[in-house]
């Protein structure tokens, strides 16, 4: 079968409007598909709130206990859990995951090198199986951020990592696309012009962007998970708006659309 | 088949040393079961932490839309996945649930009469058809005390409602067993000495502890929730400490059990 999974960022779910809009949208996406989504910026308000301030070290994020149950508590708890309600009143059989529910995606504790990253996890194993199962019995997953290690430690993890990686695992036996919807029309070649976008990207065109040093530089995690999960199988990787969502699902020009290779058609 | 539905409250989760050892023995309870939690205590104490203190109307609590957000953060989000990832460590392929999560318990809007409880939920519909599905896929579902009205509102419930429905709600097909656990070792006369245990307690003498204004009022919530239940299909309704459930299980005596009639044995 053909599965669509959707990541959306903290532009969407911070948004009230937007949500809803969004919400409207995903309920009339076709076919099997599965949401997946972070939620930084709300757990960083609610964690002030709290009197527990984000922890940066070399401008990286740590995940300290206290961070920990707070991500816990905004991704699983109240982000989770309003994405289902809303999701279910517009018919679709929403059901909330995180890693741990079911064992869904298993990590490791990262190993700690230069810096200890605390509470993260980097993925290990993904259960495809599972994910089959409930997409037969025409339920939507809606996963957030938060994985486990199978010995009872909750991890923090990466949201476009697991929609990677969750891509990754289905295309083994199912035609998978992955969508990542941020706050920018595609990849842009001047991050303040949105007309500068690249339509289409893929590994020449990646490396010589990355050779003439013209993509922002937070671009490159995410283009790297997309090359990797296309790389491991995924069919089709897209980058864009929310709300051109559904015209990429149509193959309609919007966003910026990742290829293994160009001439893979021929 | 024969399911167990197992309810937790405060004074095991709010105790990490009790929790492990209850979890530990939960494991080993054997056959199909299905583990129900609130958590109250420690959503008034995040609530508090984040200034947002319980509202209390002539004795009730009153669950505004603060209150309504940190039960949802406290119950789906903090406990419900530690649980999960505790009871995956520990072999059980746990999947946590609010009654939003695939449909699961629809719920409506208390309506306001003499008190507006706010945002609190009464029972309608279970949909026991899907918990089936889970249970013969070798899932323990682990379900925190939220539901929603399946118009995008979810809506604060009390966990001893949520066992008694889904148990009323199985026992169509199935042998229930209603296991609630708390902090006293069952029904007491006397509620300050542990050797006044009631060990049986039927509808007849039910209604003579009422009349003789020997049970203590918080009691009797939870034994008319137990005759629902009873009265509805379910087979067997126990009342007792955590640590006493593997005794209640083999039918020793520990506790109080609930039955119908005594004489419906003959």
């Amino acid at each position: 079968m053909t599965i669509s999974i959707i990541k959306i960022g903290g532009n969407v779910i911070d948004h009230p409007d937007k949500l809803e809009d969004f919400l409207a949208m995903f309920a009339t996406f076709p076919g099997k598909k599965i949401l997946i989504h972070g939620g930084g910026v709300m757990a960083s308000r609610f964690g002030e709130n709290m009197g527990v301030m984000p922890q940066m070290r070399d401008g990286r994020r740590i995940t300290d206990l206290d961070t920990l149950n707070i991500v816990t508590m905004v991704y699983a708890g109240l982000i989770n859990k309003q994405l289902v309600a809303k999701l279910q009143s517009l018919n679709q059989n929403a059901l909330g995951f995180t890693g741990a529910d079911a064992n869904l995606i298993r990590s490791v504790k990262r190993p700690v090198k230069d810096i200890d990253y605390g509470y993260v996890g980097d993925v290990k194993e993904v259960n495809g199986h599972f994910i089959e199962l409930l997409l037969a019995e025409q339920i939507v997953p809606v996963i957030c951020a938060i994985t486990h290690d199978k010995k009872g430690q909750l991890l923090n993890t990466n949201a476009d990592t697991i929609a990677s990686e969750i891509a990754t695992s289905l295309s083994a036996k199912h035609t998978v696309n992955l969508y990542f919807c941020f706050d920018r029309p595609g990849v842009l070649i001047d991050e303040k012009n949105d007309a500068s976008l690249i339509p289409l990207i893929n590994e020449e065109i990646f490396q010589e962007l990355k050779e003439e040093n013209v993509i922002h530089s937070g671009m490159i995690p995410k283009l790297d998970n997309a090359f990797m999960a296309l790389n491991k199988g995924v069919n089709r990787v897209w980058l864009g708006l929310p709300e051109n969502l559904l015209l990429a699902e149509k193959g309609k020009n919007s966003g910026t659309s990742i290829e293994k290779r160009r001439y893979d058609l021929y």
